[in-house]
């Protein structure tokens, strides 16, 4: 019978599986598919970095927790490339279930469950500040890598410009930033012309 | 010119260097050696796994901070074995050039050096409680990968047993723990008995 701490253990070794689930971006450098556990620690440092360009202030203890666990759910259920139609049918129902699991493994597990679906909705001001993270992030991968999803996913301008949408109202002193990434990827064959 | 914004951005690239730099510990599932961002982001999540169990109360967002940055001078100044006393010979001065030069690039830098050079003494709930994980996680590594690092350090009990000290202060519930996977480890011969 394992008791609290060992429990505790036994999470935080579940959840190394974090750095074998690949994502389709790229790292910056082009290096590698970027995992889970990198693309987590990415947008917990940008949260640091922003914090005082979010758009309405921010808990930070809050923010960093929700973009440290925003993408557990993948450990069983995958991740599901944002520009897949079929893949995002059935997407809420397999990370449900997987946060039924994995959330239950730790005490602090209901916040963070309740967390992660604050991120999903993206309403409150932690969550829509910490979601604008989570879309920049591959944008600028795609910048930085001959757009390298948008390509693979034979992407229009319009679907990139619903996908960054967030940005506008998480962090508006960006905004420009992303939109010239977005001509630049359409004016370089990256992105079609919608 | 860049803007404040644009310069926080110049900061999220080079950060992303991290994500390539490889310290001497597999992944937990042996897949790879892990890399500076993936330890960060295990160690954040750890704090949040083990808070319940620091020894002295701690402030979770400078404990989130401390863990997210803790490495982060190794972008310039590569990481260092901990059971390589050469390499640590000249290693504090490495990594003060890094971070003049690190935390440089964002306003909020400042305040994340302070917490990097407390995180380095330990003393602090905060730090003590940081140290603790980052001790602990190499150790798990070692425990579920038949010993890769101490073998390949060809390192003794005595050795082991000062490295993980730092836990027996910041979270003394999982300190049996760690001792019997020590003992585990000397009697599997992965660690030479002193």
């Amino acid at each position: 019978m394992e008791n609290g701490a060992e429990r505790a253990l036994s999470f935080v070794i579940e959840i190394d599986r974090m750095k074998s689930i690949l994502r389709r971006s790229l790292t910056f450098d082009g290096s590698h598919y970027e995992n889970d556990a990198e693309h987590s620690w990415h947008l917990a440092m940008m949260a640091i970095a922003f914090e005082r360009y979010a758009a309405r202030p921010v808990d930070m203890a809050r923010v960093l927790k929700m973009t440290l666990v925003h993408d557990l759910v993948e450990i069983d259920a995958g991740d599901t490339f944002a520009y897949d139609a079929a893949a995002n049918l059935d997407k809420e129902e397999r990370e449900r279930k997987a946060a039924d699991r994995i959330f239950a493994m730790i005490p602090e597990g209901a916040g963070l469950r309740a967390l992660w679906e604050e991120f999903d909705e993206a309403k409150t001001a932690d969550a829509a500040f910490a979601s604008a993270l989570d879309r920049l992030q591959p944008l600028v991968s795609n910048h930085l890598n001959e757009g390298h999803t948008w390509r693979s996913g034979n992407v229009d301008s319009d679907a990139v410009y619903r996908r960054i949408a967030p940005l506008k109202e998480g962090i508006p002193a960006l905004w420009d930033i992303a939109c010239s990434m977005i001509e630049e990827g359409v004016r370089k064959g990256y992105i079609r012309r919608s």
